[in-house]
């Protein structure tokens, strides 16, 4: 951390900031020139609030060297992770597809869907059983009833489910009852329900918020990470830009540079980034060539009259063909799917 | 709505959706031009939820006449709403300040600015005790203790308290001893954080999300008022853009904006809007001229020390100052402060 | 289009504005709902300015059932353009590659680099002459004499060149010298240059503004089409976001919505949307895959002492090898490159 | 400027870089913390091009202590600068309106409108005779002879004239005919023609980017003023957010801000921040309060048959009522209107 002070600050202020670094354990580097004078802080500065030394009115600005972030900094972890979820990995050599409809409606529904998408190969089911909805008169999900549908599902085929929790109350039960507890969006800095997740040992899937940056995504991780749970996967969704023919704009970039910055697994939502059904399949196939981990996509077996988000789901048809043509490109880029 | 059908559907589909449309207790009005063809819908369509259209294949997009909040819409309550609290009112004629730091830290400061404030013409006391922080290794507030002194300094100064809460689980707390509880910009939609506050019937300070538009601030307040509390108080805090020398950007239009298609009062914050304490008196004299029921302003009585914030603290005597440069405006602007 | 005139609007207001767009030669749907009143015009309304339906205090909003654009649209232009440039196609089956410097620097490096990229399987060489900067006092290019040069290394290598237009008074200059004129991101919305190269027969490779909408990029397009000069190439370049990490985040799904929205070809450039060099193979091969027509890639002998840009060009060995990844991709995607 | 260097570079790199720095006349202070290792520069580091420097394979980031702006800056001009145009100041103590329509239309429209502001106090006249518009289809302006009829109006009422200038081509006419050159909001980094209004004398009135940082509006500033010209005004006019009730989303916190880093004068316009004509009265008495030096409104007489942008123009007799109440609140605030 830099500090950089006003022009003209009297030197009693400079030494009484420096004594106070320096009672925090920090050696200081002091530099100045013509018009500026810095105070360079050696020494592990992640206890140290910025905002405490921004308050000081001598203080020009801060400047950052270190990402604020420890456990899920690559810089402390060279080798990528890997989250083992019942005998599946995800990260590492392995590209992962989780499938199936936004929300579980009925038994026969999510039966179905789950038994086409494993055999076209997906290794995860999804499904929302409770619904974060812009309207409180929109559809909210089936809620318990829905949980118990998914369960239902891993019994009859085998595959681990993802859904998303909302509130803290609910955590015993995702314990229990599921495999991958799905952080939304909307949520990714509702601290408390960081914290909760944290203090479990289940797989975290976190997905970016609509206008959060990369490196808050990666805090968020942190707020989970630094309760002790480090299996955290997180998920490129789509963020909110000025475009208006897309619902939001998939950041494929996001996934070379996470996996610079952090050892933690990425996947990708094509599904919900543009919101289209029409460009899952692109954005699908630029997700595995850009790197991702794998990806996250929403099938239902009649789009026209699911009950929430059915013109950005594929049929399970469509979903099979795509799989063909990833394992395709898997084969080129090197992937295990 | 107005459904927009895709070029060249069958007459069929088309026949589909109006049947459909019909049993949902909708009247349709069809219009042909030469490359589209629309179905509009007059009756109440609050009910049907957009994506469930939007899905369908022969569907090229929907658009919206009406807005989708409704108990918050000034259509169907033209006149102001004013919210009463301890017999203390917001909105209408009134302008109205609370003040107070960022977060609680020991009972002389608490005690020591709530004095100051209620001198210098505040009305409520403002004060963090459960802190949502960036960082997980930033201080977190003092928690309960924090809001025990908060109800200290209530008790000798007489100022209603508003305090921010984070989680579901400390809801009876707050209905027993909070006068206003704050929804914070993180988490404008969580969404069972909302309907849990919507159950009560405390004054609900529901703060704007960071990249928020005002239809979603507005559906937010729509999920608290559609629980069966109306009592709603709207904040506008700064919304993020690419702006850099300030921390968010503040929207002073969305005032006039919302009082167009609300009848909720809104109060503006000038301190987290800019991040910076010179920027709070031009901010918040400009909020008053734009017709804001109030403001909400972070002092401390020692900006350089305090636990967080620091740098878009004012100090009590500044703040006695703007209050006075206030009641001129507010004098010219015919507002009571 | 659509009128949503406000509630309440008297009888003889409503048929003034039915007599005026009848007068325009359209024909009107009327439809009222219990809170609404729409006029939906059909027949030609592109020549109308939305902006003088709008000034009428009556009208509410106005809702665009078709899209702006004509020329660019694919809705009367169904079959994919392809613009030949001597003899080389882009669009189509093919996928092309330009190649080169950020900007030329010597005679000696732009024949070097041109030399290697034409081996390595590039069709064309970029370069900058003209050089838009963000600081008056960096670098401007070496303005004619880099023009020169270019010729020159076209010249020794048969490839066509490409290079930024930024004032209208170098156009004649460009017509006789240059293969492609390149328009900027910055200058996207500059009318005057777009009905400048509007008005030639040469190919234009027009860049998306860095905030700009892919509607906003397809009616700067229009503008160019609509002076005669059709041969539009439109370059994915990156939008500004907030994210800190990258310069610009790529938005690989503009490709697959142009296509949909549009006849043109459309590249992208993944070298100026990151700004990192590290980031250029896996964006390059996500635009391929996504089913971009082509790249457009900085390519520097000596990067670290290039005069501009240097940290997101890559060496000639580095670009060697992502060419020959591609081509393993382009087999699968069935292009031709 | 610091150079904050990669782990592990070894010291031969280190020395490479330093030896640069210090051939361009910049001494070094190195700081080498656990992880980190940085080279800070003392001197003028304005003819720097960090580029050049991020191209270098072993930097991992730079960061910066000064502004890059330097005539612009008030670091280096502590006084408020002061635009004298015919007489009449901007800046200072004055705050000046300069009103009119979108476009010039006819000679009694703009004449008639003229006589109307310049009664309610007006002290400078707008109108557009180029204008730049989204679609190619829409009203272009009455071009030269929209001049001519600025020129009359002039005459007329004595109040000097603003109009934008939009090509080079035209600066002869325009330092002949006009008092202030506007460039709009769409060619803010249009350089070539920021030269060009550099290399006179006339006053310019310089718009902000519809997405440009404050610091961007500032370089744009420092391009004109680096040609020999520093009369320059700058004038906030929106900026996009992801807000759709308005057009743009006025920044108000730019002015104060901008007055803290530079001594150039700003004004506001309101009418096309929000686009609408019910804001303006609010975000002009806003922008008074908030300390900007003046506005530019647009009046036309009849709004609903305007040519363009007739939604967010207000009639001469509203005009003249904001007026009265912008004269209130001017003697509040100690401002000469």
């Amino acid at each position: 951390m830099i500090i950089v002070m006003k022009n003209n600050t009297v030197e009693e202020e400079i030494n009484k900031i420096k004594r106070k670094m320096e009672s925090l354990g920090c050696e200081i580097h002091e530099s100045r020139g013509k018009n500026y004078h810095l105070l360079g802080l050696v020494g592990d500065t992640s206890k140290i609030d910025p905002s405490q030394i921004e308050a000081n009115r001598n203080v020009d600005k801060l400047m950052f060297v270190q990402e604020p972030y420890k456990k899920a900094n690559r810089l402390f972890h060279p080798e990528d992770s890997v989250v083992n979820v019942n005998g599946r990995e995800i990260g590492g050599k392995k590209f992962i597809v989780i499938a199936g409809p936004c929300s579980v409606e009925s038994e026969q529904q999510i039966l179905s869907i789950a038994e086409d998408i494993r055999e076209s190969g997906a290794s995860f089911l999804r499904g929302g059983a409770y619904k974060p909805r812009t309207s409180p008169y929109s559809f909210q999900g089936l809620q318990d009833e829905g949980l118990e549908l998914l369960k239902l599902a891993r019994e009859k085929t085998g595959l681990p489910i993802v859904t998303e929790l909302m509130s803290p109350d609910k955590i015993e039960k995702f314990i229990e009852d599921v495999d991958i507890i799905q952080i939304g969006a909307r949520n990714m800095q509702n601290f408390d329900l960081l914290k909760e997740v944290g203090r479990t040992q289940k797989p975290v899937l976190l997905k970016r918020g609509m206008s959060a940056t990369i490196e808050e995504l990666l805090m968020a991780a942190e707020y989970i990470m630094s309760e002790g749970n480090e299996r955290v996967i997180l998920c490129e969704r789509g963020i909110r830009t000025f475009e208006k023919y897309t619902r939001n704009t998939l950041d494929l970039s996001a996934i070379p540079v996470i996996k610079k910055h952090s050892h933690l697994p990425v996947i990708v939502d094509p599904s919900h980034a543009g919101g289209l059904w029409w460009l899952v399949e692109p954005l699908a196939k630029a997700a595995l060539t850009v790197g991702a981990d794998g990806l996250m996509i929403e099938v239902h077996n009649d789009p026209a009259n699911a009950r929430c988000d059915g013109q950005q789901s594929i049929k399970p048809e469509r979903f099979n063909c795509l799989m063909e043509k990833l394992r395709r490109l898997a084969k080129v880029e090197n992937k295990e799917l």
